[in-house]
């Protein structure tokens, strides 16, 4: 069986070094060109045009850049061929590093230490020690996981919540909407890793933030999204923070990217915004894999890390 | 025998809670009460009256708060009794959460990304990951191996330098002075926790902070001082600091403490001042402990963490 062609197709970054990559083993055809082309076999996408994929005769697999499906399945228009997705140790690295750098940073107080610090203040404030603090991680996918155990390791507390049941080696375990409230009751610092479906979308609410145990050590909840924006509601995290009902939060992701300027988050004192940075797909350790799946596929072989698309990710 | 009397003799804080949980096991004398009494077998101590504890005739032990003796040793006659130092796992696990904490907020670019919030900027700057990045610890004793093994099972490249030849899994260990621009030349970010003594004293100057290495991934060399003032030269590193020797620096400890409104680290942007406030000596952790020990000498036991007079530390 000859290579099969690659389609790239890509919206919101310069795909140069994805092309550069793919080039070196096979022909690949960066969009808007390719369209229809009976000569492609596979593409390679992050929020490809609509239709662009129901319009490849040919095509027989997807490969989505990045660790959530969500941005693909913006197009209504998605063929029934298996889709593949980011699972990259490096990936899951540089997200647990996200989230225990925003673990910490909230833990130790660093917003009141720099307040200290512009005002010339040497005092000590309170401080909790990792023992004293419970996390509470939503989802323990493979990047949820890596988190866990980084956190574990540190002698924080975890909790996890997941759609079904689920067991990790030192992890409290909840899951499904009966496990919810009493997660939540359980959680200082809420880090959401889930994935973005029609099930979760807006998840991360009023009414759920309102759960988080604020009578703690740390002086209140703490909301870390490093999953997808549209699980939570920007306006109810706004509201919560003005009100006390949480204490502060570190925001990767928004429902409207790049976030806008109006958006009261961005200068929000109890908010730490970063730029959909948590952790970032890397080509230089994704389009290996990727390029190795191709050919084991087309010596027989079958893909992995397959999208369910039932379950939406 | 009978439960020896404690002196407690502290500068700097109030000794409220020591006072009450060492009392709830031994009598107590609050200096500046006990001067000369003969009833006194034990001295707690931080920062103690000078030959306060070579005017008390019965005494049997020293117990320093805090990690560090140094400040005991400001004290010209401190009699020929065994000193015993604070080793507790909550102490080192609070000083690794703090390296763990800075290492992590200067890899992840968090002055930067804080300057770009202000500014309402969206924009992923180049990141690195863990594994590009090498911390090299000056002094791995209990802190030191603490915080080690948290960068390491973070995927950090860890290096440490001891005085003397030392070995820990995972390290790349150098020591004494042959080592340590080798160590230096090898490490992007260094972490200070060593013990003050006449051969530590002013060790991290401009001419050390000018071996570390700046062309990386980083962006530059990072200086991470948690261990004790007087190890560091205040000027030298402001300087190293404006003419690029070192990209940023995380100070817990100074020269003169609290720092003096007039230092340009208080101000300095790419400095991060907390207050002597990295691992914080908690009573109720450690009162415990001290109260054994002297429960265990009365017995006949040996007393452990004892200090070496000749090493000062």
């Amino acid at each position: 069986m000859d290579k099969g062609r690659v389609l790239l197709s890509v919206t919101g970054f310069h795909p140069q070094r994805w092309y550069d990559l793919l080039s070196k083993d096979r022909e690949v055809i960066l969009e808007p060109e390719g369209d229809g082309d009976p000569s492609i076999t596979y593409a390679v996408v992050w929020k490809q045009r609509p239709n662009l994929l129901a319009g490849l005769p040919n095509l027989r697999a997807i490969f989505s850049i990045g660790a959530g499906v969500d941005h693909l399945f913006q197009d209504p228009n998605v063929p029934d061929v298996p889709i593949v997705r980011v699972v990259d140790p490096n990936l899951s690295q540089h997200m647990s590093e996200y989230v225990m750098w925003r673990v910490m940073d909230h833990h130790r107080q660093g917003a009141l230490l720099r307040a200290q610090q512009t005002r010339k203040l040497w005092h000590e404030p309170m401080q909790s020690v990792a023992s004293d603090v419970s996390v509470g991680i939503m989802g323990l996918g493979q990047l949820g996981r890596t988190a866990a155990k980084a956190l574990l390791g540190l002698g924080f507390t975890v909790n996890g919540w997941t759609r079904r049941s689920t067991d990790m080696a030192g992890v409290t375990a909840f899951h499904g909407e009966a496990g919810l409230t009493p997660f939540l009751n359980a959680t200082d610092i809420l880090v959401v890793l889930l994935p973005l479906t029609p099930d979760t979308e807006g998840l991360v609410n009023y009414d759920l933030l309102g759960k988080l145990r604020r009578d703690n050590r740390l002086g209140g909840a703490v909301l870390i999204n490093a999953g997808r924006g549209k699980l939570q509601r920007d306006a109810d995290i706004a509201r919560a923070l003005d009100d006390g009902t949480l204490k502060e939060a570190s925001l990767d992701v928004f429902q409207t990217e790049p976030l806008p300027e109006t958006s009261p988050l961005w200068n929000h004192p109890k908010v730490f915004v970063t730029p959909h940075a948590a952790a970032t797909s890397d080509p230089t350790h994704l389009v290996g894999p990727m390029l190795a799946q191709m050919d084991a596929f087309e010596r027989g072989e079958p893909l992995y890390n397959l999208v369910d698309r039932q379950a939406g990710y």
